[in-house]
């Protein structure tokens, strides 16, 4: 299919239609992304200022054959968000950043898709309430960035994924038609449920606009440990415990590895280091409780248990707010610290539970094979979601080891594929994972996708090029 | 579209490609219906012993143009699984019943679409763990209909509807290509979900074969406890304080009405009533906790608090098993006793709950510009689900307002939408509330359904004459 690019003649007419200032140049913090991998090609971003403004744009992009990437806070990390060529237009919802309404009652928001989310967060706690979705990059990321991806985070091992989140959604189809689904219902069996088709369809179905959210109460209290633990295997089976114990409270379940540590010694020395000597692996658990629950006390039997029965040798429970802020500091400046470090090749994989301790001494011994890496696997192992992040060995970089980064993604997605897992968990696809959506992908599901895409966006307007192989 | 009847020829032809005897003449069983509304037309029914025949199936009918109509236990409330002429083929997952395999660890199990959900439950319990989707047909109602039709019940409060409880599923598109799409992750972020296109499309856009469903934790403990309540609004800020007081623990919160009770009385006379003159309202409170908490202490507090602030007058907390079974029993006999009284009109809607102490008068006042009614409001309080059924007045008969039965109908439903509410909150739309869709459906919904039917099913083959309006 090919389409128009977003000319200077395109930008004009289209101009016609809305308000003043609606369509600009391009600047450049809207052609770059976090991972440095693309360059958007430049020419006009359309910032609209309503769902109106918003429809009006993908019909006249409908009518014309012209390409439309929508763009939410920027933070995306498999290039969804970036057209390297074409010139199509970019859709910034950036000017529609309205809470709509707060239902405290009802634990519900309605939020339009250009809110970032901590002030979605800051809405929630302005009527005591949560809205869960957390990740390192809340004060950028906008929701229907959030929700387009699907976004995973820190919580979801209570609280689900984003789209566990949303109650009803406000969208543009292709067409340019607005699809009013802003309803705050639990239940709902009218039709195909088009919220989970646009969740997760990065852009490619549609542009959400705006979505109602489920809030949830605030814990009476949280509680936070670092416990290490022998092996992944071990950390499983603490987790087991920790939800035997401590049931619906564990709000996330972090699986560290001692490479995480070494390097934030390495990159960021400040960050005060719970151990002398780190332990291969620990795990850094969060609870929160309601009133009748003590989260500290609880946290402490659940460290007992699993010192009495050798799912830990050590432990931590913060005594104070600092100390737990300390503990989330370090998990949280991973990903920093291997950005400075500089890896060869990161995989966001998921697995079901039970073959993590099978895959990750599988996954380091292959990779042996290939040259010698240092590995930081780390991530959210109450979901089965892993960081599997490869490094040069001290003394090379990964310029070195260039030539090698196909085969490393290939020999650990691989191995995730034939473990029954995925190879995006939580990132999506956008344009760095087309290539694996073919290999790994499910051809039947494949051929459906493609057929849905062409019904709802017959020319192929909606952020061409991501999510579907050519 | 005119499709093609299953003849006894195409019966034969058929039959050739699948194992002997998967194709029957229909048996009267699956001509029936729970609402006794429609009567299926006469035929074949195939009974396929796997994924591989199901395909054969549907290949063959796509081919020929035959409608195909799936069956599960046939329990579905809106004739979803009844096609009243054109002699399509029945496909009943009966012989697929197997739970193909359990992942305790995971928390999660595989398991066949022709599973019962009572056999499920049974799996799930013999590893400890619990399968939280329960209804009052659990006893026939079969894994791939639930599934199909995204099935509520009375345990959504806490741990969401059909969908939200799926990890993975194995179906059959409607050219009759397999999707192996079982996977047992948490998360996976690999384009768009199909599994949540499948499930409540009510087997118009292909055939569910299989099913990797979530488990959880068993509760150490459950307390029950029927509390009386003031008004609808009264039974909210209930529901409130409990989330403050109980949060995660409450599975169940349902509303009743004094109706439903009485109509216990008239046509049950043998099961227990709690209270010899019973109070307008109550709600039915259930809970499930943690080894640290004692249910029936919790379920004190709360009633305290409660008794406190004129939430609830009067109360009674079950001190045994048999005492919280005869609490349910009330619940769930209170459907048999609608039965057995025969409604003029029965309305499953959901609402957001905010509106509901509103609605519950204004539908009331509206209805009665009508005629004279008993009106029995009861349901799912906690998700704001309300069974909303319109009786005759003793003395009269259903008869009696048979032409009353569609204003009835609008009246409930028109309001309901004017509200921001669903006009099918858990029975789906089948063939009963095809005119609903078109009434109350958002027009740019209905366009991409329609788009989304012919792009997958281009023939219009599966289950013909549901969901989508002609």
């Amino acid at each position: 299919m090919t389409l128009t690019p977003a000319t200077d003649a395109f930008a004009d007419t289209l101009s016609q239609q809305l308000p003043a200032d609606t369509l600009r140049r391009v600047e450049p913090r809207f052609l770059e992304e976090p991972r440095g991998r693309w360059q958007g090609s430049s020419g006009w971003v359309a910032l609209p200022r309503s769902t109106q403004d918003v429809a009006t744009i993908v019909r006249h992009c409908a009518q014309s054959g012209t390409g439309l990437v929508p763009y939410g806070g920027g933070t995306g990390l498999v290039g969804g968000q970036i057209a390297p060529d074409g010139a199509p237009l970019l859709l910034s919802l950036e000017r529609m950043t309205a809470v709509r309404a707060v239902f405290p009652e009802e634990n519900a928001l309605t939020v339009e898709a250009g809110a970032i989310l901590a002030d979605v967060h800051d809405a929630a706690e302005a009527v005591n309430r949560l809205f869960p979705l957390s990740l390192a990059s809340q004060g950028s990321a906008r929701i229907g960035g959030l929700l387009s991806t699907n976004a995973g985070g820190i919580n979801t091992l209570r609280y689900g994924n984003a789209r566990d989140l949303v109650l009803g959604l406000e969208a543009v189809l292709p067409d340019g038609e607005i699809w009013n689904g802003l309803k705050r219902l639990r239940k709902d069996n009218t039709g195909y449920d088009l919220r989970h088709l646009l969740i997760g369809a990065e852009g490619t179905l549609g542009v959400i606009t705006a979505a109602s959210l489920k809030l949830f109460p605030r814990p009476s209290a949280t509680g936070t440990a670092l416990l290490a633990t022998p092996s992944p295997a071990t950390a499983l089976s603490l987790l087991a415990r920790a939800r035997d114990l401590l049931g619906d409270t564990i709000s996330a379940f972090e699986l560290i590895h001692r490479q995480g540590i070494d390097f934030l010694a390495e990159t960021l020395p400040d960050i005060r280091r719970p151990w002398p000597a780190p332990p291969e692996w620990c795990v850094l658990i969060e609870i929160g409780t309601g009133p009748a629950t003590d989260p500290t006390e609880a946290l402490e039997t659940l460290f007992a248990s699993a010192l009495e029965d050798g799912l830990s040798e050590d432990g931590l429970i913060a005594q104070s707010k600092q100390q737990s802020q300390d503990f989330w500091t370090i998990r949280e400046q991973i990903p920093e610290a291997n950005r400075r470090i500089g890896s060869i090749s990161s995989h966001d994989i998921a697995l079901p539970l039970s073959v993590i301790p099978e895959f990750i001494p599988e996954a380091h011994a292959r990779l042996a094979e290939i040259d010698s890496y240092r590995i930081n696997c780390f991530g959210h192992l109450g979901d089965g979601n892993l960081h599997f992040n490869v490094f040069p060995m001290p003394g090379r970089t990964r310029a070195d080891h260039a030539h090698q980064r196909d085969a490393i993604k290939t020999c650990v997605h691989d191995l995730t594929h034939a473990m029954g897992g995925s190879v995006s968990a939580e990132h999506g696809i956008g344009r760095l994972k087309t290539d694996d959506m073919l290999r790994y992908g499910d051809p039947t599901k494949l051929a459906a996708m493609r057929a849905i895409k062409s019904a709802l966006d017959p020319a192929g307007i909606m952020n061409p090029g991501a999510v579907l192989p050519d």
